[in-house]
């Protein structure tokens, strides 16, 4: 028994070192989104000054550019400026069987395999859109080692769950320039995202110029509209990194715009005007005439021309009726029509434009509001509501897109937005048929509080871990592995030319309007922005064309710092307050906080961006002071005082509200600190 | 008496509070180059979201850019986006009183006046080259305030001491592409530079497009090099800010890269290829043969079409004399012509060179070399040698360029370049008519170490007090003044797009591989590159494809920290080691040194190229204790032991010696600790 029992802790702990093994090259591969199948190979394919790449099988433009593009950000991700061997063997050889269609389609094949060893790395795959993500597979794959830049050898079969993955850009609250809508078009592709979904309109501008209602744009945008030569570069620019754009013009509500120009579209007598705030406005678009239809007949032949993609978007999301109760020519027209309610009248408008839409041989897409059954079954429907909402549009026969639980603009941590899994709920309960029905999800960037200047920190790096949701096998789910990942793809992205990181610094120097911002950024490192819809949209709040300069502007949606402490003080508080190496770090944090009020406070006085900004870092360094009592008390083993923790609870419960728009992330953990207070284990009630 | 003396500390009082009032004032004017005149008023004027300009006077497409030019580095340093109120009246009024000319000329009066109140701002000039540079001092003058971002009331009467103020870019050694110059130009525009000299040619490449000879960049380029409509380009953005753009084809020396396509012209007979290190190199141009002449006729005759400006340069510099030395033709050639030696043969190549200039109808322009009494007064002497012979010169009757002690590339700390007074030493003994010769200077930013990435952070912000010394009245030499002025400019130039502070970041993140830099910053604040040649050109150093991707390449050339913590230890000594702030703010500072090695080591061992930074790292972290140790001592106010000193001295001896071509600048400050140890003031020997 003896031998055996060995033998036993032997396997044990070979298996263990296997695991720690395999989980250390796991971590090593910052992959996102996780392929479906990786097996590690053993040793590396080293990235030198001679690294080349050759393609064989299609040669059309679009995978041309896409190596470029490819060695390109090799060479900004190395430092390295590639000076191929002439004669020199490829390191990186591809073969795709198809080029890309002029006109890329849902469902395209987007498979790729990718072999390295410590030879050469080959990548094959049926469509050139497939060797593009694989070739930004082997993008992320590259790290630096002791001796130089390389990429582990790997064997990588990887394919998307789902087909359709985007992420939507509102360009109407906050206009968008076409340099920025670019560099994210170059991260969506970064992470294997295929949809680009335009907001053009809506009640805050027309963004799209039309040649046949030139008063959209030229009364409905403030001068801020793309021309339709930009748009048309978008799309190209678009396609040949593998993104389909589809265009979404909102009606018949979210429709201000239309009517500043042409006011007869609306079902109140104008004139309107551009809104300035965000919010659900009461301008609608008039369904009972036959004026409203033919404008819209020749709009959408116009749009359907530009937007080359099989779908198009007409919104049809939150109209209040607020506009149609109260015309008594649409009540009339409600009536003789048989019609019950408000949502029988937007179905009776849906169906009309979704002829017209089908005329011009596009397929409709809408939001939750546009599902009744008189629809046809080849609309999609995208689902702001949630699963359940898609589980019963499937059922019904309709396909749908899921983008609940995926809108950017709560300032969610990516945790939360990684948890949202199409396919649960009554999602989990559909046939396979009607589970076929959801064809994937879109990520939400509503515009009401961006900038170009901020706008990549509120997609970037949460967007990443969206794409994998509807990238990755469904069992890809461990939250440790995401945050590593998410934070090494972060970084690959900056060197694309995405501000996501490097904008913060920008406007900390703004606010401070001094070159050291050491103690602003401690405190900023700690705070995040209000939640959901906290900050408002209200008379009292900015309008969209006031700056966007305060620190909830500047700071990142996730404090990686909080999340980071709150991690120690779970490992401290789970080892019983005996973990010394957690409680060093712990108290180093503890004392930065403490101390930093007392050197940021002249500079927040100095500046009417910072001043609001005072209490909150009070309170930081109040908790941190706290926090580091609270481990004193650890320290004696002593429990901490009744009356102390009822004064320092007071405090958390203080500094836990918001102020000038931010959370103080920290009060959580240092609030779990200060409640064990001294006594390591709870010992019963 | 007793009144009498009241009265006069009153009066010293006064005056100190007078003085102090006058510096905080000086101190909030952030200007760079300061201004000729500066008389402060009262109030400030509001930068609010409907400040609006108005221009009278010219109207010409120049100013009408720069206006729009301002317009966007204001909304981009403020983030306000702005919206002039219909038929409100503008908050800055400008009037020029002429346009620019189409061929910018030296010596055009770019003086301006700028007035602001609190109820708006007049800005005044003869040309609208003078308006461009008011507008530059009040984008400088903006600030941050409690109230919101203001511009203090104040009256500038101002205009350049010199009338010639350059960069040169080197684009040989490295080249520099399209956008990396025009952000550059930006920046120079800022700090009121007026001329980009453009060093074209050199033994690593030949960049500009000659269609007359395409075999220059056909074959001496490695297919790096700015075509004509480029060139044209570059000139069109550089005279829209009021910079002139002077070429500089380097020969007969540093000329190789004229022969890889053109061996002909060569003193020794080819094959020739590009060199691929920096050094003087042996290739010079054939002075003797009458082809040489045809050949440049027609070169100079088709770049002087290309570039309007009056002057064009042709080098000259550090001709070996190698290869006419073995010539026997060349030999020949000098003895039948009556030559003593090689400066006579250059002078005699300079000469026929300048009569081909001037019948382009150009000015010659060349390096100190050049001087030689046989060319005509008209020529320009650019000086690396100094005040000396640009005194000589100038006695001579030539004018003269200072680019002696404005060398980028040598990484001096900015205080040294700011010391460079182009009217020291011989020149200040000049006749003032000789004086008038001295025509301005040029920084000079040499290409062998830097690539589009860097080449930013070896500019600037330095490269903003050579500006100031060649505009500013030659009694501005404040060096405190001015490090607290060029830290709040060089925000400002981040604003432009310059990348001299943030691309520090990514390099450090590319070298790291992980998000969390903090303490490889920490690092990389306290070291500077090596200073001077002492990154060495021999076949030992890597070749100028290589990635230059290493610490010496990230780090600033001069650090903040280590001039800051110099002073702190400066004022702690100076107050006998009883100033507590001080030493409280200097125990942080080591304590954070002595605690990063611990913190970095596991980074640097991962990476290969943070490998080679391992031994400066523990250096610092020993420099961190050493320092603590001697605070100890004065703390105990205990003479430090004589074994002790010997022992940390050694310590200072090692870590004072470059590592990784990196200089460790905190091991000044901390041997002055150490060597006073224990006994704050010294006590006779």
């Amino acid at each position: 028994m003896r031998t055996f029992l060995i033998g036993s802790m032997l396997f044990v702990l070979s298996s263990l070192a296997a695991a720690q093994s395999q989980s250390q090259s796991q971590a090593q591969l910052n992959l996102m989104p996780m392929p479906a199948s990786v097996q590690p190979g053993s040793g590396q394919l080293a990235i030198t000054q001679s690294f080349s790449v050759s393609v064989t099988g299609v040669r059309g433009a679009s995978l041309g550019s896409a190596v470029e593009r490819f060695q390109d950000q090799l060479s900004r991700q190395t430092g390295i400026p590639f000076r191929p061997k002439a004669g020199g063997s490829p390191a990186l050889e591809i073969h795709a069987d198809r080029g890309l269609d002029a006109v890329q389609k849902l469902g395209e094949d987007e498979s790729y395999e990718l072999t390295v060893t410590d030879s050469g790395a080959k990548l094959t795959a049926p469509t050139s859109l497939g060797a593009m993500h694989g070739l930004e597979t082997f993008l992320q794959l590259v790290q630096i080692t002791p001796t130089g830049f390389a990429v582990p050898a790997v064997t990588i079969k990887d394919q998307p769950r789902f087909p359709w993955r985007g992420l939507m850009f509102d360009v109407s609250r906050h206009f968008i320039p076409i340099d920025v809508l670019k560099r994210n078009l170059d991260g969506m592709a970064a992470v294997k995202m295929n949809v680009m979904h335009w907001h053009l309109s809506d009640d805050q501008g027309f963004r799209a110029e039309s040649r046949v209602f030139p008063k959209l744009t030229g009364m409905g945008s403030a001068g801020q509209y793309y021309t339709q030569d930009e748009i048309r570069d978008i799309i190209a620019y678009a396609h040949d990194r593998g993104i389909r754009v589809i265009p979404e013009f909102d009606i018949p509500g979210h429709s201000t715009a239309w009517f500043v120009g042409y006011p007869e579209l609306a079902s109140a007598p104008g004139p309107y005007k551009l809104e300035r705030r965000g919010g659900v406005f009461d301008a609608t678009m008039d369904p009972t005439r036959e004026e409203t239809y033919k404008f819209l007949e020749k709009f959408i032949a116009e749009m359907t021309r530009l937007f080359p993609d099989a779908y198009f978007h007409i919104g049809g999301d939150e109209v209040n009726g607020k506009q149609w109760d109260s015309n008594p020519k649409i009540q009339a027209f409600m009536h003789s029509h048989g019609m019950k309610n408000n949502q029988d009248l937007q179905a009776y408008f849906n169906q009309r434009v979704q002829k017209i839409v089908a005329r011009n041989h596009k397929i409709m897409v809408g939001w939750d509001e546009v599902l009744h059954p008189d629809l046809p079954k080849t609309i999609i429907v995208q689902s702001w509501r949630g699963q359940e909402s898609l589980a019963t549009a499937a059922k019904q026969g309709y396909s749908g897109l899921l983008s609940y639980g995926y809108y950017l603009d709560l300032m969610w941590p990516a945790a939360r937005h990684y948890a949202i899994e199409p396919m649960s709920d009554a999602a989990a309960t559909l046939s396979p048929e009607e589970k076929n029905r959801i064809l994937g999800g879109e990520s939400c960037q509503w515009a009401e509080w961006v900038t170009p200047e901020n706008i990549d920190s509120h997609i970037w790096p949460r967007n990443a871990v969206i794409a994998e949701r509807l990238w990755s096998p469904q069992s890809v789910t461990d939250v440790t592995s995401m945050y590593t990942r998410m934070s090494a793809v972060s970084l690959d992205l900056e060197w694309l030319g995405l501000t996501h990181r490097s904008a913060r610094m920008h406007m900390l120097h703004r606010m401070a309007g001094t070159a050291d911002i050491s103690a602003l950024r401690v405190f900023a490192d700690v705070v995040e922005p209000v939640k959901d819809y906290g900050r408002g949209d209200d008379e009292s709040t900015p309008d969209f064309d006031a700056p966007l300069t305060h620190m909830i502007d500047a700071v990142y949606p996730e404090s990686d710092t909080a999340r980071q402490f709150a991690g120690l003080v779970q490992t401290y508080l789970q080892s019983g307050a005996k973990d010394q190496a957690s409680e060093t770090q712990i108290r180093a944090w503890l004392a930065l906080w403490r101390d930093n009020d007392a050197k940021l406070h002249p500079l927040l006085d100095q500046s009417f961006l910072l001043q609001e900004d005072a209490p909150l870092s009070q309170e930081l360094s109040a908790l941190g002071a706290a926090g580091l009592q609270a481990l004193d008390f650890f320290d004696k083993s002593q429990p901490a005082p009744g009356a102390w923790k009822t004064q320092q609870l007071a405090l958390i419960e203080q500094a836990k509200k918001p102020a000038a728009g931010l959370l103080l992330m920290v009060a959580a953990p240092i609030q779990q600190l200060i409640e064990a207070g001294g006594q390591p284990a709870k010992t019963g009630p």
